[in-house]
């Protein structure tokens, strides 16, 4: 579910008329439904409150400060994968403490940073920065903690490949049958507190099976590690929990934690979960203008004013986002669904593409559309997740406004950039 | 060719040793060499010269405001795509009466400014942006010039398919058969003199041949509409000249004007080109850091601090970039060619990755490299077109510096980013 919903024709986020919102801050825009975000992560925090979780919301997917400064104040922690991430969590006021930090390729200024700022858990993806963590606790005089990262090797996923990251033969993570080896050689670090394990199995997943698996060959291995005399009381259970995407076709929330949540019960295990789309991906959208309309030998085109420097998912992951005008004709049918929508009466086959000189700029292929004209608004749906974060500057173009949006009333919470900002950093030298 | 070459086994690049860049600027950090720029720009304008080209760099491919400058004193016109790139050249102080402006999505703002810089051109891409760019120069109360963008469906590319947009059912130009009528139609417009053609048949092409097709079509169309009393006086190849990764393998700029320039000869055309890549390309390098080696199953990785955030063509476009140490062992073998290099002696078949938390984030895979231990520097080779430009801030990752080395002398054309710079627009509202 989404607080984006046609009301007399007209599409609103919760109480405001988006097409007031295009008025008054301009097109492109990102935006978002802070009660979508909160509806979200309360659904997670009630669906695995029987084993008291703590819900590191991933920056990676939706970074924007004010957006963390919401979830902090409804009590989530943070999953970061960079020193930059984490700057933002305490620029949000957000709990260092309920900070878990992954990813490959951590510096030595980022470990430090993170050291000193407290977080709750490294995610350790090798033997090699485990070392490293090692060495710059003791340098910094304060122990650490960590969990390592462990690849199961239960999920063939159906994903993209791109973003597919628990399988062996990764750069991600320490395989399954390695882990024993790594905590015998590591459990007992001066430096850091290695009592915890993280898995992540890819994204998005659209069944609850990857985590059953992943930790009915987990626990086992917990069992061995206690065994040994070792400590181990956390299990990260990483994100990949799916978007609603297609509106209904997706597990929720509570369709994962009542798969999950009876395996961990009473097992000794604090739990960590690392959703970012699921919370984010739905409580967006991306706001765009048509410039221009035209045909190209036997397609159809509808030129807009975002492009893939504003949404690179579709280039670069073949991802369908549901596309359609913000404001309908007197009495036209609303969308039923947000995928495979075939509206009845006059539609058009078009392919939405963006102003930019490459064949991979386009939002949508071959969709059904009521005919749009020059200057009419479309909402490209469920955009909230792995949007804005990943936009860029290229062709020179400014990046978008970032409005959030709560009850009746809206507010930019990033400005739109300018030309200027393209290139000071080039006069600034 | 170009000036980035190793000297008692250590990679300059003209007379600065990149490990002293490194040093003074850190990692990851782009580094250009101004004298291939100027050596590529220099080879393009003697190759064509018999025809007097205006030649327009694809500010698109490298855009920072100081390498426009260097290209800007040449004598170098610009193709832009966006009012973001109009304003660089404006900020580099180049001519904007040798602008041409291409692009299926110009604003209403775009198009004003421009025409307010007196551009040379505006390349048009549909009857609806021929209408509006009328209605705007009407409003404005300056004439001003255009190109039509013509397909000429003459190309069946071996490129990726993302970069073709030469052939019919693109979003770009009209198609060949409809041009006279659109010549018909607008040919005699009041507010925008229609007297040039333009085409781009994709990029990198590795052969004139698709220039020749594109031109053995395009002159009798031109003949034909002179004989409708029109007047055609320049016509625009576009870019898509190849860059010489593969050092030796591509066309040069000599062996496209060989086939070329006799097609056009005498014919009453001004001549335009738009290189990018062939300039930009192999004049720059992605310098970057080890972080880490690990195994993953069977595979080796060797983790550095550039990303697909850095250099996203890996994983846009699958493009290959050669990657090979800055210092290499006493006596180790200087390698011979840019690509499917394999050193006598030690090495290893590793992945070149980045450390975001995705599988795409790769700049290599499956390289022969020397062994290679952390800390040190690694050169990802003609990564100068389309590189930083692409560069985003995903996983709040501040974007790299960008260095211009002259002679003996280098000196910083964009500072690095701070974490301040990733979220100081969400601050500022």
């Amino acid at each position: 579910m989404d607080y984006f919903n046609y009301r007399d024709s007209k599409l609103f986020c919760e109480g405001v008329d988006i097409a007031d919102i295009a008025a008054q801050v301009g097109t492109p825009a990102y935006i978002y439904s802070g009660a979508t975000l909160l509806h979200h992560y309360g659904a997670m925090a009630e669906a695995f409150a029987a084993v008291d979780p703590l819900i590191c919301f991933s920056v990676k997917s939706l970074a924007n400060v004010h957006v963390l400064k919401l979830l902090a104040a409804a009590g989530s922690g943070f999953d970061v994968v960079s020193g930059g991430e984490l700057s933002r969590v305490k620029a949000a006021g957000g709990d260092t403490t309920k900070v878990v930090f992954a990813g490959v390729g951590k510096t030595d200024q980022e470990i430090v940073d993170a050291i000193k700022a407290n977080i709750a858990l490294f995610n350790v993806e090798s033997e090699a920065e485990f070392a490293n963590i090692s060495r710059l606790a003791a340098a910094t005089g304060i122990k650490t903690r960590a969990s390592l990262r462990i690849n199961p090797d239960v999920y063939d996923p159906k994903t993209h490949s791109y973003t597919t990251t628990g399988k062996a033969e990764t750069k991600f993570g320490v395989d399954i049958d390695r882990a024993a080896a790594f905590f015998a050689a590591n459990g007992r670090d001066e430096n850091v507190r290695l009592d915890a394990i993280h898995v992540h199995l890819g994204s998005p997943i659209y069944s609850p099976q990857p985590y059953v698996d992943a930790i009915g060959k987990l626990l086992p291995l917990i069992e061995t590690l206690r065994a040994d005399g070792l400590e181990i009381n956390t299990l990260n259970l990483g994100g990949g929990f799916a978007a609603d995407y297609e509106a209904g076709k997706s597990p929720l929330a509570v369709d994962y934690a009542n798969a999950i949540v009876p395996l961990l019960a009473g097992k000794g295990l604090k739990v960590i979960i690392e959703p970012g789309r699921q919370i984010a991906a739905n409580a967006g959208i991306l706001l765009t203008k048509v410039l221009y309309r035209k045909a190209g030998g036997e397609k159809k085109f509808v030129i807009v004013d975002a492009a893939m420097t504003d949404l690179i998912r579709p280039a670069l992951y073949q991802a369908e986002h549901f596309i359609y005008p913000v404001a309908l004709a007197q009495g036209a049918e609303v969308p039923q669904q947000r995928f495979d929508y075939e509206p009845a009466g006059a539609v058009r086959r078009v392919d939405i593409v963006g102003g930019l000189c490459e064949g991979s700029d386009f939002l949508g292929k071959d969709r059904l559309l009521p005919p749009v004209a020059r200057g009419d608004l479309l909402a490209v749906f469920s955009a909230g997740a792995y949007g804005f974060v990943m936009s860029s500057q290229y062709n020179s173009r400014p990046r978008a406004a970032e409005v959030l949006v709560e009850g009746e009333s809206f507010r930019v919470i990033r400005r739109r950039e300018t030309y200027d900002d393209l290139y000071a950093a080039e006069l600034d030298v």
